[in-house]
């Protein structure tokens, strides 16, 4: 079973107005059926990250967590579909913070994306 | 500078016909200004791969490749934009086997998704 929680790194697909996928690599952490993002940029240039933007226009995300390595038959993927709002929210921040220590020294001081997730798929290659 | 080519896994992000966005990850090849990933399923499953039904609905895809490390001074990402076809390619498939050995023991059997990388964008934590 996948320890979905404890990876660092997921990617965030969303969908921009002229109907481009967008795909960025994020830090996250999960609090029960909802996962956060932080956007660790100031505002005034946060405003212009595309994946707010294209949240903005159209809240359908998803959010790939994967694991490779060179083994094929240990492979695994964990995609989690949901919508995504953003918020200001210091408790989803304290999560982040808890989860990533890299954050404890310069905490995100931007908005953060919360997604609530309404379907969950999962694939593995292990035989068994 | 970082090494995209030698890469082992991607991840490809499409739109489905309702704006849902949808994201895998995949083993590629580059060669010039083409990405190949293979399909690697019979093609009678391969026909219901969401990622298919996107392409051909829609074939503006986005690809991201990146690296995470605990040392945030260390992250990459490099982002290719471009337009997807669904095909039979032979040459696409030799490419895909030389650099995977994994694929050499068992070549893929499905069709190649060419993407025709149009924009690339990348960014890097590293201050140098």
């Amino acid at each position: 079973m996948p320890d979905v929680a404890a990876a660092p790194v997921a990617r965030l697909a969303t969908v921009g107005r002229e109907g481009r996928p967008h795909v960025v690599p994020i830090c996250f952490v999960l609090d029960g059926e909802r996962l956060y993002t932080a956007v660790d940029e100031k505002p005034k240039r946060t405003r212009r990250l595309k994946r707010l933007e294209n949240i903005e226009a159209n809240p359908r995300v998803e959010v790939l967590i994967d694991h490779y390595e060179d083994d094929w038959s240990k492979l695994w993927w964990v995609r989690l579909r949901g919508t995504a709002r953003i918020v200001e929210d210091p408790r989803a921040v304290d999560l982040l913070v808890a989860k990533y220590p890299q954050y404890a020294e310069r905490r995100p001081e931007g908005p953060v994306i919360a997604i609530d997730v309404e379907e969950r798929s999962e694939w593995t290659s292990s035989p068994s």
